[in-house]
């Protein structure tokens, strides 16, 4: 998580809503992104979707079962949209997204796929907190 | 929507399941696409989201309010979620997905985001039963 926040704080420098993400398998980081919607101008560059086509371009097929993602923000309808087609084996992410995180946009997971949340939760919020401040001036 | 059948035909005839998309706005194509998950190894390359890459990418900007998604089958969980955060006007299918499909997954969509659905829904039903047919054989 502690990488993930390190992209989460580059996506921050560039302008973009500060989240990151890191795909783990056996230990060994096989991806890494962060949200890039403002550069591409590109909706679906979040840094999920980033981080499952990096994955398994590495793994070379696009099932995911054995990785875990670590991501700083819940993932959005559309990200936990893409997660379940990867079957993703675990998801653990850090601050809660109450108004546009999957869970209580009710999206729906593989039943495979197990869910850690909570992780490093406060870094993930803050630093979107100073983001959001930061753009309001 | 003849024309995103076109794009699901292509789609057919490289192993693909077959869904086509086409964006228009003004009456003009700006993108269109066909699912394209096996061919790159990504559970991400269905055909709405490649549509919407490429009309953000045409239009310069990543807001498609003035525009119609046609998509020959009932966009999933991922494609209604990344067509939420395109804030795009209209979404015109055809064939219902029961299993998959975003309506009876509970995906929201944007609020300004108007649905037209059963547009040649049997030509892409048709297509889509030919082709899981002639994968079982």
């Amino acid at each position: 998580m502690k990488k993930a926040l390190q992209e989460a704080e580059m996506a921050f420098s560039k302008g973009e809503i500060p989240v990151g993400a890191v795909i783990v398998v056996a230990d060994k980081v096989i991806a890494s992104s962060h949200n890039l919607t403002e550069l591409l101008n590109d909706v679906t560059a979040h840094a999920e979707m980033q981080s499952i086509t990096a994955a398994a371009n590495f793994l070379g097929g696009k099932y995911l079962k054995d990785c875990t993602l670590y991501v700083t923000l819940e993932p959005c309808q559309m990200c936990a949209g893409a997660l379940y087609w990867s079957q993703i084996s675990k998801i653990v992410f850090g601050a809660r997204d109450e108004q546009r995180g999957f869970m209580n946009m009710g999206t729906k997971l593989h039943p495979k796929t197990t869910v850690v949340s909570g992780v490093m939760a406060n870094e993930a919020a803050d630093l979107m907190k100073r983001f959001f401040l930061e753009r309001r001036k």
